[in-house]
């Protein structure tokens, strides 16, 4: 049994962390740190935990940060920006740490400034090799030996999950690829108290947000897809919208297909290429219904599919995840399992809560 | 002041036929028609009309329409194939017609036979050249001598208004348009049981359906998007989403840019020289708030805005619309209005209903 | 035609104020005043009033309102505290005032100062014997001539209508009544931050809050219901709760039956005598569908019923409304059509939006 | 490992045991039964299923009851009247029961036929001394050595746990209780096609259903809390809301204080010298956050809070569960826990999820 800490562990993604690790079976939850709720039970940030173990632990303050927290492993849940002043000395102390904040997924420090408009303070450990993107299903040999590991962003998690695979294979082309994902509200974070977040306002309407190439998971997609695109760089047209509902992220992807004649079973067979051996990614044949997010609503998984529209020529491509899960705290504990050597499913056996 | 009828008084569009033309100044509903509810006050259908004069009216059975329902001008407002069965005689009996079914939008019945798998009654009048497709904003002169108006769909309406203005004067190309739309679950009519419209399967989920080229809408966007775009014909890939909330579409079009150079205030110049002279359509500028559809809720209005994404050369062009008012009965009697020689803003004076 | 003005226009019921009246017959809305968007347009604080003519309006500072605004009638409708510094002046100028916060609802300064924390500043106005309490239904000849109305609180409103006409004819026993209100979120205005009206912590959860008598409408309903029932005073046990909805309150009262025998005909028949001849407050009888908040969406109207539960000599009296409209902006129009001398109706003619 | 059969599992109820079964340590789901879906994978039923070992087994027809499941243990989960007619079958088979229907939870035949309107073709084992009702935290010892066990309606369970330990203490009367609970939509069955459950009429709007005693819950309720009031007979007035949200059960339940002078502290007391011994019921303090359904979402816990209404001698219980986890499926494993005499929690032991 191994003991973890959680970094920023009032905000959804940490609240989440706590949920799944509660269940997990070879670690237990050693410490929780939260400023706005230090010296308090962690159940003040979540009553629901009333009456757990977990919600009995009492919050942390950011200080115990510098120490290591005496666990075995963290997990850092913070705004952007903070997880950069921290890390290097978890390294040193030997923690292993997977930071779900955005500050170790670009490779190129001047793409970070620009699209965050923060400085980055740990540019020796961004340029180190061993910073893993934790995307397991496309990138699992290098989680298992990074000793950090940056989670993926929501977004692209269940972009590139969606493409990844038809541009290694020459299936589509690399330019002229749309994204028009649609998230539910949670996705920005438990800390935004902007008026079109609050119920009245949110309920009852949908809206894009950062269009036309503003969005900051915008870098984050392409480099990745670029990767599996090599040598071509993907440029990608990518549409946030906002939608009236908690949890889940549909994204649906558009691109021109390389070669006519390709068909929906030439998708399909890609996409079953890359993830039959995965036990989180399913792939959604053309008799199945197509995928909804409440088909993953609680759970680790990413259901997928595609089809041609051959009237146009263009491959449609559709994935769906929980965006606090598979989006955030789920991958991140799939990313531990990884790292210390336990059964990638640990703490993530659950299926969708539904209805 | 004249009468109407409503024919398909108890679905949705028929009662929000209802509760338009009841505060319309010129008009008054002199029958409405429901198999249903025949015999009924029409306050059973909608017990929000108990106590109010519309809800006191005797729903009749549908052989009434028949003899013309003795009103001036007739709503069709009921499943598609059921307008072809009697438009003939309710015009030889003098009346005019809005048929808000998908009957009379498409000029070419083989094309209609295909993607309604209906068999098309009433060629000859299809083939009349009165009967107009009533997008007021785009379509005005045709509109007003009609006998008989087709109502848009509702995809229809939020998409051609978006792209027409675009398409006509060059700023965009004709191939390689991509519309993602989401709608609220009101668009799938009354009658609808399937488990997926109840509410405890369609809350806090979001899915596509009629993907890759499959919705009947297709046809419709493409014939009207065409006219606009001659010589050229305008291909379209067309996913509709389900969204948890009632009312409301809004869709997300993504079109390659027909020249570089172009800007975004090209975009919103070619959209106010269509539309700075109606009523109903309303262009968001750079620095307003993107639109949602929380903002033409209940209301007739469409806001519409674009952005050119410099990075790919895509023009992206943002509509919203209520599916029921401006996609359904608003836009009806807008029609009306226009037939009748009223105000084309009779009855529709009414701002969206917010928060 | 008369000038109004809206002071607190950009929150929820100033919102919904303007909605109302712009579509008035006898009233145009001469300003606007919201310190928040003073100097900008109307439509900044709602965009989906952008293009419309009452968007276009300029707010106004505060400061505006010492000079009376320029118009024949004002609409206050800010936070608690705010109407007693302003109204005075108001008066002074001839102005005639319609106030929706609680600042003049209670008769006695101290239960005021007790239940709201604030100082009473307007003391001499609050006993002048012209302030009326303005619930049109039960008070309208008060309502009539005076210069200035408080507005009824939207609990109160729902729940006076329910009860008072079983207490004035004796049906029902003024101790052991029970109100148990659920209402949407934008009953708590458009200023609240609190993390418990976002979305995501709203939306699927329903809470009770400000239980045990602790919620600052009840001694406003107790004031108001003992008026109905005296000589007796009525003590009530309140339970308002929160709804994952936006609009909409319903409210659930339990009554021990004054005597054996009464049936639930004699509850109609009580709510009948006492609401037919009214226009906004409609009676379900036993063999309607029982009420549902969504029937009243946007509509002035309340619906009411009542039954009784044999097994325990219980009425049962449940009525809906929207908390916006016949909760706050819709019966302040109510009651400035009677101070006014226009029809009571005027600018209020909508049923309700449905579904 | 046992192994376990769900019968009717493509409900909601059978859909959550399936989820809950599937990470139960103890147990394997060794068949699904399910006319609907005989033959076909139960991932057909629900597609969130898809690529599980789950959601991968075969539905068996009804028939396969009659020869007991080849499995040791089973859930029957079909509509009222259902059970009656298998489990005196599968118990002389051997197999143990716990029966989500009604059929087996009233003592009293008549009062079954009565309220149910079915006849109870099974009065020999509803008379069997060893049918226990499966309210574990109040009946554990019956439930560890029943052949069947009758688990509780959903409002049952909220309000038992509420009331019977300050019943059964004599801290509140047996008369004049009123029990308001507000229900999401899921609690109505997958099965419930009515217009009055689709998303676009449920959703926004708040109603009651079964009011004044008519509800087939009432006899249940009090039937078990006479029990905890003996020698005394409960009577209550109650009255269920249909909540726009998928999942939760709130009731508020209001009775009258048997003596002067009870205070807030004397009803906590009572309620934790009830519950501190249990894992799944949490009783709130004072000073904690009150009670919201989102609090136990997806999990098997009952939260519950009381305070007393000094001005009316009134004491104000409160609690919330999820309607498909202990208002049936997780209580439902609770009690074939204790049967089996495995730990009360195996399989139930995740929190909420939230938000």
């Amino acid at each position: 049994m191994k003991t973890v800490g959680i970094v920023g562990a009032s905000g959804y993604a940490g609240g989440e962390l706590a949920r799944l690790l509660a269940r997990h079976p070879h670690v237990r939850i050693g410490c929780v740190v939260s400023n706005t709720f230090a010296g308090k039970p962690f159940s003040t940030a979540f009553p629901g935990l009333a009456g757990t173990e977990v919600g009995a632990l009492t919050c942390q303050s950011q200080d115990a940060v510098r120490t290591g927290l005496a666990v075995d492993f963290v997990f850092l849940a913070q705004e952007n920006g903070a997880a950069m002043k921290v890390v290097g000395e978890l390294l040193k102390l030997g923690r292993r740490v997977v930071d779900i904040s955005a500050d170790f997924r670009l490779r190129d420090i001047e793409t970070y400034e620009k699209w965050y408009r923060i400085e980055h303070e740990a540019a020796d450990i961004l340029h180190n090799q061993s910073v893993a993107y934790g995307l397991p299903e496309l990138n699992r040999d290098y989680v298992v030996g990074a000793p950090l590991v940056a989670n993926p962003g929501c977004y692209p998690t269940a972009t590139i999950l969606a493409l990844a695979p038809l541009l290694s294979r020459g299936l589509i082309r690399s330019q002229g690829i749309v994204v028009d994902a649609k998230s539910g509200v949670s996705g920005a974070g438990r800390s935004r108290s902007d008026q079109g977040f609050r119920y009245s306002e949110a309920n009852e309407s949908v809206k894009p947000y950062g269009i036309a190439g503003t969005h900051r998971h915008v870098p984050e997609i392409e480099q990745e897809l670029s990767a599996h695109a090599a040598p071509d760089n993907v440029r990608i047209v990518f549409t946030p919208h906002l939608i009236p509902m908690t949890r889940g992220i549909l994204v649906t992807c558009y691109a021109p297909l390389a070669r006519g004649g390709t068909t929906t079973e030439d998708l399909l067979g890609a996409l079953h290429a890359a993830y039959d051996g995965t036990h989180f990614v399913v792939v959604r044949d053309v008799d199945d219904p197509l995928p909804a997010t409440k088909d993953v609503y609680g759970s680790n998984y990413c259901h997928v599919t595609a089809r041609v529209d051959s009237r146009t020529g263009t491959a449609v491509v559709i994935s769906v995840i929980d965006n606090l899960v598979k989006g955030a705290a789920g991958q991140a504990v799939q990313n531990m399992n990884l790292m210390l050597g336990y059964a990638e499913t640990a703490g993530l056996e659950g299926v969708g809560i539904w209805p």
